[in-house]
C-alpha cells in the first residue's frame, strides 16, 4: 500500500507530513499560509506545494491520498487545481479536504467523538461525533465574535488603556507597555489637547493607522501583566467566553450547564492555539469553570497544531484503523522528524 | 458690524448658517460631509463651499468671521484654504475652526460650562467649563471604544444573534429582523453545514462582505424590538456605557460617581446624536443611572445637530454676548429657515 500525504494548512503557516500506512512519519516539510480564504488561492497553492516537496524530501513516489486539513475552505479551493498540483508529486490516489478543526481535534486523541476548543487569532469550540463536526460554536471572527482569541485579548488591552487614559476605567499596569509597544514617548503624555490627554490621542491614532486583525499582537501583554487587576479581568472573562463557546458544543439539546461538563469529560477534550497553549492562565480560567458535580476538573490534551491530526486523518479516511499504539506511532515519529 | 458665517461640519452631512450680529438667523444650506478626515480635503471642501453658497442665497457680501465645527479636524485642514475658499464668498475676517463637541453643546446652552454626551454612529462625552473642552472620554472610534453608540449598538445585535444560533446566548426576537435585514432567505436556516446552522454561516458571509463600520445600520433592530429581554440588555449596556463615559468627564479629581453626577446636575447637560435623541430608551437607560441624593434625575437637553452651537459660537468668538434672549432669537430664527 503506498504512502500517504497529510497537510494542515493555516493561516500563517502549513504543515506536510509523509507517511506510511502504519503511521510512521518519513517526512515532514513547513510552509508559509496556505488557506485560499485568507492567502489567495495561488499563494495558498504553491504554500502547500513547498510544503510537499519538503516533507517528500525530493522524491517523487506513488501517493494512495493527499489529506488538506484548512478551515472554510471546501469551496474556495478547487479539488481539480488541488489534484494537478499533487500529480506532479506522484499522486495516485484522491485529494480530501477536511476540516482543520478535526486536524487540531485528531492530534490530541484517535477516538472519534469528543470536544474541541482552539484560541489562537480567532476562537471557536467543536463537538466531535462519529469522526464529523457535529456542532461547532463561535468562530464568527473578530468582528462578531471569537471571544477569547488573541486579537479579542489584544482589543481588550487597548479597550481597558483607553478607559484607564480617559477616566471610565481604573488605572492599568497595561498602560505603559501598551504605549511603549505603539512607540509613544513617555515625555508630554500627561499633556492635555483639546479636553484630552496626548497619550490617549496617540494611542487612537496609531491603532487606526493599522488594520484591525493587529490588535491582537497585544494580547501578550496581558500575561505579562500579572497581578493587575484589569488584566485579571480580561483574562476571567476571556476564560468565562471560552468556556460558554466549549459548553455551547456540549449542549446539543439544552439541559444546562452542568449535563455539557458531565458531556464534555465523559470524552477527550483538546485544547488548540496560542492562547490556551501559552498563555497558561486563559486555559486555567478554562478549565476552573467545567467542574463536575463531583468536584473533578476537567483535563484537556494540549496541541501545538493539527500535524499529527492530519495524519491520524489521512490514515482513518483510507479505511486504516487507528488505534492507541498506531497513534503513538505518529505522534513520537513525527517528534523527531520536527 | 458685518454679518457672519457658522458652519457645522459632520463626518455625514454639513450645515450652514449665515446670522447678523444680534443672532438673527438670514440663511440657511446644507451639504454632504465636510470632514477632511473622514472625507478627504476636497471633497471636504466642496461641501463646506456647497452649504455656504445655500446660506447666503447667492450673495457675496463683507462677512465678519466664518466659524467652522468640525471633528478633530484643527491638523487636517489648512487654514490658508478654508480662508481662500471663503474669500470669494467676501469673508473680510477671520476664520476658525472649533470642536464639533463645543457645538453640539451650545445647541443646547449659551452658558460657557457644563456637560455634553453625543451618541450617534460614534459616543463621546465631554465636559465644557469657560467655553472650553475641559475633559473629553470617549470617541475613540468603532474599534477602541464608542461604546453605546451606533456602530457599538448594531455589533451587539450581530453578536447576539450569532451567540443565539450556535447556543452560546439565548434565543432573541432580533434574529428574524436580522436575517432579514441581511437578505438570508428563510428556508434552509436550520440546515447544519459542518456542525454549524447554515443561517449562522450565512450572517458570518454576509457581513464580512461589507465594511465594518456598516455595522451600525443594525442599530435601529433594537430599537424595535420591544420587550426582547436580549435587546433591553442591549439598550441597559449601550446606557450604562454612556453614563460611564458621560461621569468620567465630571470627574477630574476622582471623587466617586456621585461626586459626578452632582456636578453633572449643577449645569447644562446636553444630548446629541441619533441613538440619544431618536432612541428614546437609550437616553433613559443613561439618565436613569444620574439619579442625585435627593432623587432627582438629570434632564438633558435634546439637540438635533450643532447649528445652532456654530452659530452661537460665532458670536461669542467675535466678543459678543449671547444671553437667553439672542439664544432664543437664533434657535427660533434657524427654526424658520430650516
Amino acid at each position: 500500500m503506498p504512502n500517504l500525504l497529510a497537510l494542515d494548512a493555516g493561516g500563517t503557516s502549513t504543515r506536510a507530513v509523509l507517511l506510511t500506512p502504519s503511521g510512521q512519519c518519513l517526512g515532514y516539510g513547513t510552509a508559509g499560509g496556505g488557506n485560499p480564504v485568507s492567502r489567495g488561492l495561488s499563494p495558498a497553492l504553491q504554500a502547500l506545494s513547498a510544503a510537499s516537496r519538503q516533507a517528500l524530501g525530493g522524491r517523487v513516489e506513488p501517493l494512495g491520498q493527499v489529506l488538506v486539513a484548512m478551515a472554510g475552505a471546501s469551496v474556495e479551493m478547487p479539488l481539480e487545481l488541488l489534484h494537478d498540483s499533487f500529480a506532479a508529486f506522484g499522486l495516485s490516489g484522491k485529494v480530501l479536504i477536511e476540516s482543520d478543526l478535526l486536524a487540531t481535534f485528531y492530534s490530541g486523541t484517535f477516538h472519534d467523538s469528543g470536544h474541541a476548543l482552539i484560541a489562537g487569532t480567532g476562537a471557536v469550540g467543536a463537538r466531535v461525533a462519529q469522526g464529523r463536526l457535529f456542532s461547532v460554536a463561535d468562530g464568527m471572527g473578530w468582528l462578531l465574535g471569537d471571544a477569547g482569541s488573541g486579537f479579542w485579548l489584544g482589543r481588550e488591552v487597548a479597550q481597558a488603556v483607553g478607559a484607564a487614559l480617559d477616566g471610565r476605567g481604573p488605572a492599568t499596569a497595561l498602560t505603559a507597555p501598551l504605549l511603549a509597544e505603539l512607540g509613544i514617548a513617555a515625555e508630554g503624555q500627561a499633556d492635555h489637547i483639546q479636553g484630552r490627554l496626548r497619550a490617549q490621542q496617540q494611542l487612537i491614532t496609531k491603532v487606526y493607522e493599522r488594520s484591525a486583525i493587529e490588535l491582537s499582537r497585544f494580547a501578550p501583554l496581558v500575561f505579562a501583566a500579572s497581578g493587575d487587576r484589569v488584566a485579571q479581568g480580561i483574562i476571567d472573562r476571556a476564560g468565562a467566553a471560552l468556556a460558554q463557546t466549549l459548553l455551547a458544543t456540549a449542549a446539543s439539546s439544552p439541559k444546562g450547564d452542568m449535563d455539557a461538563v458531565t458531556a464534555i469529560m465523559s470524552g477527550p477534550l483538546i485544547f488548540g492555539g496560542s492562547v490556551l497553549t501559552k498563555g497558561v492562565s486563559v486555559a486555567a480560567a478554562v478549565t476552573g469553570r467545567l467542574r463536575a458535580r463531583d468536584g473533578t476538573v476537567a483535563r484537556p490534551v494540549l496541541v501545538a497544531d493539527g500535524a499529527v491530526g492530519a495524519a491520524v486523518m489521512a490514515l482513518k479516511r483510507s479505511g486504516i484503523d487507528v488505534d492507541a499504539k498506531v497513534f503513538a506511532r505518529i505522534q513520537h515519529s513525527l517528534a523527531l522528524l520536527r
